[in-house]
């Protein structure tokens, strides 16, 4: 099937009826059925299933080995995300895949699609944790410990889906399997649309990292309590989005963003108690940690202006990413020397890469907005990154 | 049984572990068994229990009749809220009839004890609604059309009840019955742990409403999308809840409050497409509307600024109420003059007044908080405030 024909298998999987777009996040039921269906589909080629210590999901194109060229992406969604970020670097794994069969292709090394778990944090707090699990940069009793909104522990969700949280953590093994790993994603801003071309080579991922500020004062009545009696953590949870862009904006090419801010109770006729916010910051090179001790002071300053305290916690942080130069070359060399794109995006690839050569193709997106429904890839350039995929795999595993 | 006992059995019902207090929400588990427990109580007094067409519980002592002696508060609670504010009323009223009873008091005049439905507003968004609803203070259309967080409205929750939401709305004939209306209420505010006293007479409510503004952006990814490139609705909603706090602290006596704000779709890695958030508004006299405008002045530019759009909805105002001068003159006398008291908090007993005279009892809180865990009340001033409101119910009714 074709990588669309593929992606409208899972078209009404997870729809978010109150947000828009797709609501799919780690072990939710909607991101079963996607697993679920990445099984039937990856059995229905051939391929031999199974799933890791970690959750990800591995199809094993021939017997597993060393030396594999593993291609692949994550099916779950930000809330309310698009159609195609993760899925289409699966669907066009498993598109590419069918099409070498179709030309009578048999790999010459192990080879397998891979699919991880809760990429974009959404569920738990920490982007790309299966594949930072996998190569232990993350600490499995941290992950374990991990909380979703509900308070359920990622060692929880693990368990009720039927892995041992036990197991959970660095996979040397798993790993040392891998070859080269390559991951095609939709593009998630304007570059191929200004760029003209339907498929690029991916070259750096900027340094990135999120961390929650918990502002703490007293929550009272909002009618009773007179404006000179407040500790009103709301204050200095508005005080530190406004620093957050006016520090963001002195910095160049910085990315800061505050896209999650939760008041306790939240209720209208209730001064606040507890506003907790997360802070998505990304500069390229090493300046992200500055920026994010200047909004730091800034938040604190604010809060005790309040009355209030604020804690800082770093919840991830992961350093810029080149990845592998020859694998680039190789990339650019096969496919006609398409366009090379840094992104602002983290990607699983960019975790990999610290640990084999690793690579990105990205493809276009029309609308350049990415997790938001409106996120979108036209069918043509579908096809073209997956014929892209095909290629590649081809000269990778031949 | 004493008020103090008769709250004892209700303590654990509705306990919110995430938020801590109490979240007792109109027509949900909780309030429902608050509901049931209130009918049985009533009962057990040889009460005749009946809810009227808007979801208000009402209680007779005697055939119900015109000119009726009325009291009683709320069962329900804002999110995370405490032990006394609703409940206080309903179970000093019970402890009332039954100090009555037991002194061989009977009636002169009809008699009821009543539970008004939804009256934080904290499913709904509208307070005081079962009290707005009965004296057709709110359009009984708008009310069906109210939704909960999760999108049902408030017909569909009526319905479910047990109630027809056909027949919500005014209900001259019920509350043509009320003669006088009397609340007793934890106090919300300081009052009286500076006076000294256990229980004051209530005197003034000011004026208070809820708007909701609404900003809509652009969602986008966090990391691909440049400063520059954004319209992000955060920005204007968080520099609203600044000019909230600085324009009202210019106006004598005002509150103003940001309680909740809801950005969509809410994830850390994304740029907020939408940010709802609800501001409450209260100026003694005539004054909080023209607040109201200037802080939508204020979010408009703002809105404008990060090119984003903002809409203003105002979704319940209730003008300055002053209690009935005769009934408080009486209430003065029969308790040897206690305190009076203003209060910034609305009650079911200000929408009355606009329809029959009412009066309101308010009991010590020696927190000085409320809509929060720590609203609290002494076991003595909870006795002394049922005491009180025996007193002045059977001068009222005699």
């Amino acid at each position: 099937m074709s990588a669309s024909g593929l992606l409208g298998e899972i078209a009404d999987v997870g729809r978010d009826p109150k947000r828009g777009g797709y609501s799919r996040h780690a072990f939710d039921a909607p991101e079963q059925d996607l697993r679920a269906w990445f099984g039937e589909r990856a059995l229905g080629l051939g391929l031999d299933v199974d799933t890791d210590h970690n959750g990800n999901i591995w199809a094993w194109w021939g017997p597993p080995g060393p030396d594999a060229v593993v291609t692949g992406s994550h099916l779950d969604s930000v809330p309310g995300g698009g159609a195609f970020d993760g899925p289409l670097g699966v669907a066009s794994a498993l598109a590419a895949v069918e099409a070498l069969q179709a030309r009578g292709f048999r790999p010459g090394k192990p080879f397998a699609v891979v699919v991880f778990a809760e990429e974009e944090g959404g569920r738990f707090g920490v982007p790309c944790l299966g594949s930072r699990l996998l190569t232990g940069t993350i600490d499995a009793d941290k992950a374990r410990g991990l909380r979703d909104t509900d308070g359920v522990t990622f060692a929880e969700a693990a368990a009720k889906s039927g892995f041992d949280p036990a197991l959970v953590g660095a996979d040397p093994e798993r790993l040392g399997l891998v070859g080269k790993f390559l991951e095609l994603h939709v593009e998630q801003g304007r570059g191929l649309i200004d760029l003209g071309s339907p498929v690029a080579v991916g070259s750096t991922v900027i340094a990135h990292g999120r961390w929650r500020f918990s502002f703490a004062g007293q929550g009272n009545h909002a009618g009773a309590t007179l404006l000179a009696d407040r500790a009103d953590p709301m204050l200095p949870a508005a005080a530190t989005v406004t620093a957050v862009r006016r520090l963001a904006a002195a910095v160049p090419d910085a990315r800061a963003t505050v896209g999650r801010l939760v008041p306790t109770p939240g209720g209208t006729n209730v001064i606040a108690s507890t506003v907790d916010l997360w802070l998505d910051a990304r500069v390229p090179g090493t300046a992200t940690p500055a920026l994010v001790e200047e909004i730091a002071r800034a938040a604190s300053e604010a809060a005790r202006a309040e009355g209030c305290r604020v804690t800082v916690t770093r919840e991830s942080y992961s350093d810029d990413v080149v990845f592998d130069d020859a694998l680039r070359r190789d990339l650019g060399g096969w496919l006609g020397a398409p366009p090379e794109l840094p992104t602002g995006a983290g990607h699983d690839a960019a975790i990999l890469a610290g640990f084999v050569p690793s690579g990105m193709l990205y493809v276009r997106n029309p609308t350049g907005i990415s997790h938001s429904p409106e996120e979108f890839a036209e069918a043509d350039d579908v096809e073209a990154g997956a014929a892209a995929l095909a290629t590649v795999l081809e000269r990778l595993a031949r």
